[in-house]
């Protein structure tokens, strides 16, 4: 049991703090054979890159992955995956202030209740620098899935930023790249751009919520019990920072239905069981259906904002604070790739944990 | 790793189908020296069992609780506790017509696709029946729990059936075990009698949402990044059956907070830190901050409903299914005692790491 | 992490006492679709079973299994498999003296030591018989593996009893299921029968070597670096009772070898690479070659003898003690069984491990 | 579950090949406030180091260890600690011929079988390079064991080379960190030397004996009955390169003992109990007694010698094979640092998963 790793077989494990010299992720169980170099992994590292714009952190990381083991001559061999990135941006005279205040909203009080000791600087793992070593072993997952299940698809998009959602009806696949947010309705891009704007100049923040959806994934993937596809992917969820809320399918609202509208009738097609719905978020006694994978997380709003909190010192006094470093105004954004990554992760976990287990065993249909 | 197990230290294996001789939880981790009797159990048994109203599966099973292992002259020893409980009403004729048919929103179909084979009888591994084991194994958590904090309290109600919420004005935690929803408020409780019970005639069903605190946590409890207190938890309910969605504190609602509102400030009071209000639910960072531990979830409504649905056969034939047996027109009322098991199984799970990562070092406030 | 478990992927927890109301195994991840039934698991049972002959514990136990769970119409469901044996002829009295000393050579002071609390009747948890639950889980691995590897056979023999050792050049395995000792030579069956009346007789006992030979066990099993095939069965064997080495292949005699006596030289046979020897007992760098598979492990004698031994009570007092219950003057005999049913699931285990973990990928040879 | 990871509470994962750019090992689960940094590691790294002496591989490599994470202001903070080593005498050329050939006794054919792709050069991961990792985890479990338990001593020493064992009469404390094969008997080092230096000119190598003594180990750790303290070690150090036995205490030689001559007898003694003996090498039942743990394994002769040998290629022809390399004529010279290693990082571990498991719980005695 290793606790900063997560996944059955494709295991992994993070390390690094936000102003060590290094941060990474230790993968392993990769299947071997899987082609993999360092700009395939990057793609989806720059998606998560800070300073991208003015809507994220002004902190500069080029946030370069260097594979360090288990790959030779462009595949993978089988053994454990060394994805490092350096820090190269770290100032950390920027965070002398919360070295004796805990900002509220933070880990740095519950860590020092824990440990005695705190890395203050950033956050130290706390960070949300963390979830960039999560991104790179997401891209080795994707690399992997499109090797072993062609045709698989893993999405993610804002759907919900403070008060503003999207219109469902005006949903359109080809707008999540064209804005910063990663919203799939260019209306809302620009309404949500004003909206953040007047935000960050406030020094405010914002909460936001995000959905991703896996395409392709086949049926029978999930162990159930403990182990079931949903429990997995919203531990995966709930681990990124500031999540605070995890929905597969219909989610919360699940509990205002009744079961004729709730449960997706079940049709036969052409290439197997068709579903009328898919309030199930394509999951089922923890099990996929093949319908698509949902998933919605909540992430909540910054807690580092330039205006004043109460809080108190390590030395116990009261005391007010004002962070100043340079911090996301909806740190939701960043997330989207994260999420992302967990998904890919998750699901090429249970391929794996899957065919070992029942060596991809199918009761036919029809 | 083992799929049908969850839990770091305090680790619990629940084994058995709805139909078949018993079933029950293989506990291993539990400290030595806790005392603890069947009838300690029994209580929380007592709380979840089936057929104690009109309101709840017409199933009559007695649930007793057997301790085969594990336990010597009324404490533990520290070695695994077997928790068994035989079934007694297994009437399997009722569900002669799931040998064939996949009943819609329910595992049926995941499982003979994963594994080829499924035990249709009740739902087999599926079914609801399972969370008896869970619930055996939470009584024997509340027992350790109690011996090691003094103090601690767990507590679940709903605060939703359908189209009904509570009114949080109007909470009185001494109504709770008053009505047979656990709901905090009398006058709700008859308003949601009536409304199930009409439900319940036109044989249909609804979705709950229904929240557990913890009281009296101490601080420092969680394994960051990938074993936080609300990862862990989010995984123990979101592992129950028919659950959708997991909240922590604000949950989902934090999306739509800016960075000011949804911060506890913190302050300075006579026994350590004190929270201006409780947002984070009790966890920041991963870690408790010795607030209430508050965790909601939503449960669907019952798959199994008596009107006609459309399905497919084993054969892949399309066919239509009613669903005659016994079955909750709310199941979430059943999942309250759930997912206080669940609740107490991971916080003493996480002491009992807490103690062995750290020794239970705390960093002193003031 | 389960203290009481087994496996990666086959993960077998057992539990229960040797003078509680009955012990077993609680299996996991057993693959869906194996034909399996109490008998065949009983034969195995059989095997081990005491009080066969005067050679073995007088205790007399039906060691019957019933299988609680994961099995519907004669076939594994993939759900776990609960194996149970209710203990019957406990006899408790005979232990009386043991609450208050620790017997010399036994777990009695550690248990004591470690937990504060012991189940001193026969041992509690540290008995022997809790490797009865193993034998179970083994007879389900074994009817596993013959589904998954055709012609795979697991045999077990003593290679030694106290000063007496076999003859290889006289090895026969027509002899083995001859007579008390699983011995592979009629002379030294004969020659050990006469040697261990006389130990019985005088309140003695003896050690002995046990070997495990899996045969026609296919290329590329075990998983490096800690999860190598031999690491998890120099664990395996570590964990049965009274067990203080164990060895690979050539074993502890290795240490004094050349490189050039040792390496196994390869040639290309028509089925594939073939060995000239097999001094690495069918493992290389952790992973299977696909010739036999060769495990060594020495049992001690039983502590629990008929002679005077001087030792200390629980208030610190010196003392003396004789062990009048019903023991086995070589308790190696009935580790033969145990020692298979090792064998089985760690095999077993790393077949599922290897599909989950490469996909069964295979390097051609020519 | 994570391959290339053992542990449970103190957890290590290695990763890195022999010819890659770096190496490490990242260790999660270390306590927080332990005093550390590199200087402390490096002193155990350069005990392993290659190239001090003619008895070793002669690859010059500085084995300079780097902490990348985990540790501030020269304390572990309780999070993950990535240990890295860079390589930087990789000379590959050297190890151009075993690209098609598979080394008889290496894990060339085996990796080859199970992946369907090998780094081949100079072993890959399956190279004894990999100890180095182990060596940096040792250092830091050292340091947290001199936090722990003061006083506790991990020293480890050949006892047998070849047909060469040490005289136990001759047995000098002193001697061991004084000649090149860690040999507790200055005569021994002298013949030692001869007669190694005699095999090393002839291209050949020869096996050994390792024992590991760990002194003031506490009473009390161990987990029964799958994670006992012997069950660790014996796949602990199975897990090490070429190891092919593990005994602890009497070892295999307790199969030739009778009962009255095997159990350690017990007096009480002005600190506790005390044994007349140490037949079990400080473990009873899986549990630590206090007394000096004590393992001993054999390492095979290195297979990669200077003498030709038969083989066969990828492409399945019959060939003959020089293995021309820098190699260690006896490698178990540097398996004695490598294997105190692992005996502070399984102590460590488990006095961790005490504390967790138990409290530190003791049954007084007197």
């Amino acid at each position: 049991m290793s606790i900063n790793s997560f996944g059955h077989l494709f295991r992994v494990t993070t390390w690094g703090e936000s102003h060590g010299p290094a941060l990474g992720a230790t993968v392993d169980g990769c299947p071997p054979g899987v082609e993999i170099d360092e700009a395939f992994i990057q793609q989806w590292m720059d998606k998560r890159k800070p300073g991208q714009n003015k809507y994220t952190t002004q902190r500069r990381e080029a946030d370069e992955v260097r594979i360090l083991s288990g790959v030779f001559e462009g595949k993978t061999t089988g053994t454990p995956i060394q994805l490092m990135i350096e820090n190269t941006d770290q100032r950390s005279k920027d965070y002398g202030d919360i070295a004796e205040k805990f900002r509220p909203g933070h880990a740095d009080i519950t860590y020092w209740q824990k440990y005695g000791i705190r890395d203050y600087r950033g956050g130290g793992r706390s960070s949300a620098r963390e979830t960039a070593a999560r991104v790179a072993a997401g891209g080795l997952a994707r690399a992997a899935l499109a090797k072993l299940v062609p045709g698989i698809e893993i999405k993610g998009y804002m759907t919900r930023m403070g008060a503003h959602e999207i219109d469902r009806d005006a949903f359109d696949w080809g707008q999540i790249d064209q804005n910063p947010f990663w919203v799939p309705d260019a209306k809302a891009a620009q309404t949500w751009a004003e909206y953040l704007d007047g935000l960050r100049k406030s020094g405010s923040s914002v909460g936001a919520v995000i959905e991703i959806v896996a395409r392709n994934v086949p049926a029978g993937l999930g162990a159930p019990i403990y182990g079931k596809l949903d429990t997995d992917l919203a531990a995966a969820m709930m681990s990124i920072n500031a999540v605070k809320g995890v929905e597969i399918g219909e989610g919360m609202s699940a509990a205002m239905l009744t079961g004729e509208l709730n449960a997706d009738e079940i049709a036969m097609g052409p290439d197997g069981p068709e579903y009328s719905s898919n309030h199930a978020g394509g999951i089922l006694g923890g099990i996929s259906t093949g319908q698509d994978v949902v998933v919605r997380f909540a992430v909540k709003p910054t807690s580092s904002i330039l205006q004043t909190r109460k809080t108190i010192t390590k030395s116990g006094q009261e005391a007010e604070i004002i962070t100043k470093g340079r911090h996301d105004p909806c740190v939701g954004i960043r997330a989207v790739p994260v999420g992302e990554a967990m998904m890919a992760c998750v699901i090429l976990d249970h391929l794996l944990l899957d065919r070992g287990q029942t060596g991809g065993v199918r009761g036919p249909i029809g």
